[in-house]
């Protein structure tokens, strides 16, 4: 792939006052310029309702830098590229506004055109905003036009459809840029290299040698403010359909022909077209849902789930999903992908164990321990290493075995350099390169999926929740899933790379 | 193996006054019965020609014990098992007193009539002792008798099947512990438990996987005090016949059976059956010996070995060896076995580098820099671990790879715990556990396989002797030994283990 890596680019963030441009896209930008990866050819025109000065959202991002990454250098420079424009998103007039503020920009900063849309806000917008996008001449440009969307993309396949179908009509499926954070993060990125840059994964990276695989992201914090778009999500289209199916995913493709964004993406719809279906009655057997009751969190004491602002108090919407996976396809017949995602679980974090099937034949049998299995950890964070659990022998005059951890922590040799994921998908979707953003197909398929998870779900009118204490591991129901393959879920706070 | 973990023996250490009972064996007897590993039905004669009192005797293991580990907790209670007996190799009376002292401390410390013969002396005596040893009625014992031998065992294969022969007259082969020391090291010995115990290596051990395996053992001393025996021997007959060879065997084995000594060493057995043989005119081919010239080691300036002590100022004797080994097995064919040992080199060291092949299509041709193959490191000494060398995304926007680590350092977990090789070689001893011990079909085929090079060096008059600096890492031709075949040693400074 040849991109340039310093593009010109004039990038309209939609929602510029909400939240995600503060925590996320200004500081990134900040650091594109900082590093040098975007050329001084560029602008950023904030896009929303509140009658702001460009003055004062200078001034805005200024303090959004300063608040992300705690200095300041060059900053003055950095926000001289920043323009507002106040916006009405239902009328055209905005729009014409807007256009004429870029058609000035473009010039005055050589941006070739290229246009960015970026929709940082609520996903009821979406369409409108594309259709005038369009309708109103904004897309029409001499450079290239990328169409940004963060997450949710719809709320079932109906819906998404619906959605992708309207915005198709201003974009072409290959301007349209599908947010998917976890796809920018460093060691999800580092799964594809682990696989396909070592002789030493890939022939054991099946069925034979595999027994099965575990991916867990928990979160320490509850809903927290979100409870009103919560209430509509749950764990499920909250997390599982978007981040651990694309996890999963990367862990299962088969190796592709070339590392394009085409390749790639096509041996990512690949799993999921050969993951099971549920049937109606299955569904029991390969989910569960989890919502948590008051509890301890860090040793103070907080509310359960119902009691949370903007919750139903008998709401039946799920904080934590656990889910057993089968791929059925040559490689991974047989091998279960189990998944989890929770709020208000004992600890934050997201990790994958890729555990062998035991040895053949146990030589230290009879032993005072059974042989433990080896491990391969991937930490996705806040930890980011890789850990391989083997067995060696222990210390002393008997031959007996020890479990041992080979570690590589990446946090210890470059975390500094690190770009965050926003910041690498934002110069990804710059550059042109949407190989870590979702393709429609991977959207439609997991939605599909996953419609007939809640589709049962939302029939139950019987559901025992709230069903784990805050701050714990979640429901038991989830160690019974495994339990019934004769897993079980690795303690993740034992699976730490060791600190020395 | 059910073996006593506190046998009673006596032991008979014959040399009693030498560097070997001084630095290794007293020091190593001690920690067994710190440690509770001999019971208090132990006794040991030290037997030597010099005129000592038992006090006088007791004095040297009390000295030698604080010197070697700095401790002299219970030392009075533990000396007081040691007596002495003044003796002529040559002469029955002196194995006649001997064998009074013997029967009465069997007696006095119910050892069972429990006898281990330590010939911790020059080999050309060995003969002369075990003749009398039965002559004069030593080993008609009620308890077991056991004949520990060290190193060197003959010269070449025709004089220690002299040796052999002479021995078994008076000892059956299950009652000969032939010391190899480095089969007592700590992670020699866990070679196995890495290769047998792990779901992980053992499909990858084979000529699919594994393009070539080093085996280097550096020392950075010269040949120091031992010139007159160094000039008979060299590095041939004293590090690769036995260490080397060893390390081989137990890295290229079949799995065993089970892992009882009989199993372990008969699989060994069908390493060094499947050696290829070479024929004079091959040796050059496969095999490169040096000698060391004067430098600099350790920032001092040193001679080179022809300027050392009780060394012929024309010696061709090697001071270094480097090998192409091929295992025409199965699992082997075509997989270079190369070996390393010499003195005066650049560091101290023994390590272990199992190469596996590039993978078989690199997605990430093109980029940077070529993709370092995985390396699978075994650290024997001093440091003692497992590194594993993969193939990462490098930290950052674009998808590149990069050399890491994983390590797994001995050292920082239980280094303190681990026992010296004698210690457990004399524990394994006492438990008659052979299995670390070398049989004679492993001297027999070793000596076979050495006999051929020697023979083919001897006959060479003009050896362009010294070749190599002291303090460099050899001679140019091992370069070039391996060049051939397109590998390259991996420089053993860079594969220590990562300190944190």
């Amino acid at each position: 792939m040849t991109h340039s890596n310093t593009p010109s680019t004039l990038v309209m963030i939609f929602g510029a006052t909400g939240d995600l441009a503060k925590r996320k896209l200004f500081p990134s930008l900040y650091h594109l310029y900082q590093k040098g990866r975007i050329s001084k050819e560029f602008a950023v025109i904030g896009v929303a309702r509140r009658d702001w000065s460009d003055e004062k959202f200078k001034e805005h991002v200024k303090s959004s830098v300063l608040n992300a990454i705690g200095t300041s250098e060059n900053i003055d420079e950095f926000v001289s590229h920043f323009y507002y424009q106040s916006h009405d998103v239902s009328d055209s007039d905005s729009y014409q506004a807007l256009k004429n503020l870029a058609t000035e920009l473009d010039e005055r900063y050589q941006t070739n055109g290229n246009r960015i849309f970026y929709l940082a806000m609520a996903p009821e917008f979406f369409g409108t905003i594309t259709d005038h996008l369009k309708a109103d001449g904004l897309t029409d440009t001499s450079g290239y036009k990328r169409l940004v969307i963060e997450k949710p993309f719809g709320h079932n396949l109906e819906s998404a459809e619906e959605l992708n179908n309207r915005i198709r009509e201003s974009f072409t499926e290959d301007q349209i840029y599908r947010i998917d954070h976890y796809l920018g993060k460093e060691m999800v990125q580092n799964i594809e290299v682990i696989r396909f840059a070592n002789a030493f994964f890939e022939p054991l990276w099946n069925n034979r040698y595999i027994s099965n695989i575990q991916v867990t992201s928990s979160e320490e914090l509850g809903v927290e403010e979100r409870g009103r778009y919560y209430e509509k999500s749950g764990a499920l289209r909250d997390m599982v359909q978007n981040h651990m199916l694309q996890m999963v995913a990367l862990l299962a493709m088969e190796p592709p022909i070339k590392l394009t964004t085409e390749e790639i993406r096509s041996e990512k719809v690949k799993v999921f077209r050969a993951l099971r279906p549920l049937k109606d009655d299955e569904v029991d057997q390969y989910f569960v849902r989890g919502q948590y009751d008051k509890g301890v969190s860090k040793g103070q004491k907080v509310r359960g789930y119902r009691e949370e602002e903007n919750v139903d108090p008998s709401s039946n919407t799920e904080t934590y999903v656990a889910g057993k996976l089968m791929i059925d396809n040559f490689r991974w017949a047989g091998v279960p992908f189990y998944i989890r995602t929770g709020k208000r679980m004992e600890t934050k974090s997201t990790k994958i164990v890729i555990q062998f099937k035991d040895i053949p034949m146990n030589l230290y049998y009879g032993m005072d321990k059974p042989l433990a299995p080896n491990l391969l950890v991937i930490h996705i964070q806040p930890e980011e290493g890789i850990t391989l659990h083997l067995n060696a022998k222990k210390s002393g005059q008997i031959i007996e075995t020890t479990p041992v951890k080979l570690n590589f922590a990446n946090t210890s040799i470059d975390a500094m350099n690190t770009p965050e994921a926003y910041e690498k998908l934002l110069h990804d979707c710059m550059r042109g390169d949407a190989t870590n953003f979702t393709h429609w197909d991977e959207v439609k398929l997991s939605w599909a999926y996953v419609d007939e998870i809640s589709k049962v779900w939302e029939a139950t009118r019987d559901v025992n929740f709230p069903n784990y204490e805050a701050g714990s591991v979640g429901p038991k129901a989830a160690d019974e899933l495994l339990a019934k393959d004769h897993f079980h879920w690795w303690p993740i706070l034992d699976l730490d790379v060791d600190q020395c």
